[in-house]
């Protein structure tokens, strides 16, 4: 590397990191409901498509945006502490508009191939009932647990105090492979609205009354899951101010829900030991990290007094998953 | 990092590790059977949700739990000297828990969702005779050496020795795949009790008198593995108090059997040869490792007296395989 | 290792560069449509086989030549500033013989072994109208399309901010058996005209009439996403010398193109802040990278005066991704 | 890690070499057949369960024995100066054998199982003309071609110049799945004799007549590619004494073969430069390696006098690819 390359990265832009969401999750819909599409929804190439889609744009986008492409997990990431809840709606919004994309351009190659498609058949999307092969409730508590797993799985792997999150984009690919594989022949498998919606529009009728569980549920069972995760295993790193439980606080822990000592983590305290649970950090003192000094007033980062350490801030990269790469691949130091 | 965080995370409690063994253990039935379910048992698609699951939930719940999800890997692992055998029934429990959950709840989606199946029916069990496609000694030996590989890998791929060990999860979840893809036509692939009775009490009769097979193999062949690996290859590191051979002591050789001093490694001695074997830890020194010292009578970790390297008790980690992250990720530092 | 081996390795010679990306190629056809002709054109055997030996080449060759193995991808990379211009033209070259002589080998495997394959037949071939399933105009967009989403994981995985690098060949092979998974029932999926080049000529009228959409969609599909990609997200590393927009110089910024101030990164630039986007590096300065010099006028790098540090050049590997290994794996040190 | 584990682990014994090749390629047969059989040779199913056997047994014995399970690999990896010659015969007896285990075990499983099979009738044997679905000579070619794409990939990503080693296994099994996938619906794909013997024998006397080319061909071209790699480009590590080339000496060029100076890497040489092509390490000078003298009279590794760095010695370590771990996957120190 030369010289000049030692300097840090600056952090994405807002900008950048809606541009990732929307390009991210318009693969998604054309990769992913183009192979369901062209195979007739073979259940094997179908939910690869799905997974691989994810695996090498959350490679590509994860040090960018955190590499969400779907809302169910932007809803869960920022109930993990992931992303603050300000940001979630752009995320969402330029997810949709990314899906809304990918369908597009889906339908111009099957227009324009002559592949047999006319506007308003059933084009890659979602259903039950008359759209699917299963009834709706069946389908309400399919697309809430199939998405459950798959934010429990994003959650848990990006997990800070596991060093393998190098993997982290690999797995939670290999995980949407999964669970379409279970779900490719009931409901098509949503667990993402921005999917559903990017296709539904120009797939008729049916495809559009259907739409509402595939919007309602994943948003559902992401948020469970990013509700769950951290009160059973902890938190591995702060978590990101205006991010957690609305009602209680950045950071707070949910008083009088089960048993917190014994379920949280006191990991990131100091040495001395503070009572057995994680104390929320003191919102009044300042938050300094790589140099970088948290402003609650204007909700930014701002240079810090002191010589930063030649690391990257990382409050600004709210993600689903840690950015791979960072600091998340490193390696420990030699223990001397 | 924030400064806080140079802290080390504190172990796993008891509770969060059976948390993680009855979670993973649901998701695997619900993943693995589901599929099955949805594709008619598909080989590949199942084989591979099956993998995948355990690919997913050994990277997000390893540091916990060592991620057992099985009772044939956790005995296999306690032989191996990877766990305390009187952690094991706890597991095994945890894990005989979660399998009827992720049963329950793929039961509730297939009649909620009026997929024409009904109690009674098989739904993802394991059969032979009348209820598979194998006969009963055929069954068996299938999964008793189906489970024998896969306990083989699970030791061995995460032999503290190898430094690859960051892989191991991946490596373990497509060895599952691999052993589905031979025995779905036949039983449908148990090599896991939890998974067999997580399913078997819904599907009718003939699955309940087929279930013992797939209680007793796989646990045969579990040991066998957790037993034969350390015997040819050795150990990786010193093996977890109170596991191992029963009648042995907690890491006693086995006298007799073979030429120990021909296969078994003398790699975690000190300097000085002592003989061509490793020689079990002299119980009356104390275990002192990371500022934390084992105290045998009440069977557990006591902070030393020495002001500790930051570095996460080991030893309260039992696991099959070593936990992702860690120490096993390490990278050796430079030479100098 | 020997004290021998603590001399960097010589970067890999040109000659040995060419010959990569021909083996590479020549082992695409071979594996990928050889796949295709043995199943019939399986999706999910002919997609896996053609992304698999992406895997494989890419892991072998990427520290040698960068491993394109497609004219697409050079395309791409170059403007992407991954590859001078000077070096475009012959790796095409070295790709299109790679593919022939894949092709040859495929043929006389088939022809050998009594196949019922007679010249002049279809044999792997991609195709649109009268020779696939797709009319003109979608195969058209359909190629654009897809290699435009390939050259772009390409080109945004292997960016040097992220810290996942090592990942890259696995990730981009995964993507390349995504794409084929849409493709493949329409136009056997190209987005690589070596590939095509490579069994045209003996499939058969139809094919080599068709040929021409294989040659023109990946090269403008491969050409967008380098363009693409550092407009919105800036450079990972300063610019081989001599690629990126012909018109504009090396390593200039499009004047005028939205604004780049806003979508560009100025991670690589000294510590003082220079106006909001990458400056690019001023040519009068001599470019000394690891212990060597660059020579503009012979276009080649030259031992540098100061004693090196231990480090391999750079710039003298053009390639589509990071060399796997090298710098791009490296875990960053312990802060302090 | 405790104290006692800074201690190198002893390399493996040749006896545990010999049954982690014997055990690797039983569960070759094993698994990979057993597919075949299981599924009625289905191409992705047993492609995958051949590779995935790789991948896993590749990560569990690479550090043992190098992890070839083909005597094929074994061959190749001599050639390429990764194995002593001496060595060779011992691996590919202990493949052989392990192929016959595996067979048997298959065997007794399907004939307890009742699986309508019978001693004499073909059971995942190779075959080609009557036991197959190709002529002689393009069976004879197609293995020859498959294996040398494999053991070139073998040879190529285990190169220690490639830092990305780690994931080595990981390649060259998917490589054998994608040969596969070329291969089955032929040959049934052998590239590896150990696995064709090991089910031959009760398959029937068309499949024992067929045996011969599954023995010859991947011979020829496991050869070819151990050759034809380091030949064109060079090698990464100082070969294992008593390998390579045997008329020419143990780590000779191939004198008047092409332009060695060209095609050779000098990258291991000391740091004045010998005129442009790997010379030989001169045999006079002893060969010290972290603090191992090489003994040639007794062809075995002795401590020399210096105390040595704490590394493992390498060169009794003969393997076709690097030990996963180990060295290999050593990320480079910081440049200070």
């Amino acid at each position: 590397m030369t010289e000049q390359m030692t300097a840090e990265p600056a952090p994405p832009t807002l900008v950048q990191k809606l541009a990732a969401e929307a390009i991210g999750t318009a693969f998604l819909v054309l990769i992913g409901c183009g192979a369901a599409v062209a195979t007739g929804a073979d259940v094997v190439a179908t939910g690869l498509a799905f997974g691989i889609t994810i695996v090498m744009m959350a490679y590509t986008f994860g040090r960018v945006s955190g590499g969400h492409f779907n809302p169910a997990v932007t809803v869960g990431a920022a109930l993990a502490g992931r992303i603050a809840w300000k940001d979630t709606p752009l995320y969402a919004a330029a997810q949709v508009v990314g899906g809304l994309v990918g369908g597009v351009v889906l339908m111009v190659i099957v227009l324009a191939g002559d592949l047999g498609w006319d506007f308003g058949e059933p084009l890659g999307s979602n259903g039950w009932g008359d759209s699917g092969n299963i009834e709706l409730f069946g389908a309400l508590i399919l697309e809430i647990v199939l998405t459950f797993v798959f934010v429990f799985v994003i959650v848990g792997v990006t997990d800070e105090r596991n060093d393998t999150v190098a993997f982290a984009p690999l797995v939670i690919g290999l995980a949407l492979a999964a669970v379409h594989f279970v779900g490719i022949n009931f409901t098509g498998t949503s667990v993402n609205p921005a999917r559903s919606i990017g296709v539904a529009w120009f797939s008729g009728s049916d495809a559009l009354i259907a739409l509402w569980v595939f919007i309602v549920a994943p948003l559902i069972g992401g948020a469970a899951a990013g509700f769950l995760y951290p009160l059973l295993f902890g938190h591995g790193a702060t978590p990101i101010p205006g991010s957690g439980i609305p009602s209680g606080g950045a950071t707070a822990t949910v008083p009088g829900f089960g048993a917190p000592d014994a379920f949280q983590q006191q990991w990131n305290q100091p040495v001395a030991d503070q009572g057995g649970y994680a104390a929320p950090a003191p919102a009044e003192q300042p938050i300094i990290q790589d140099g970088w000094q948290w402003d609650p007033s204007t909700q930014q980062w701002i240079p810090a007094q002191q010589p930063p350490a030649p690391q990257a801030p990382q409050a600004e990269q709210p993600g689903g998953w840690a950015p791979p790469g960072g600091e998340h691949t490193q390696v420990r130091p030699p223990d001397a």
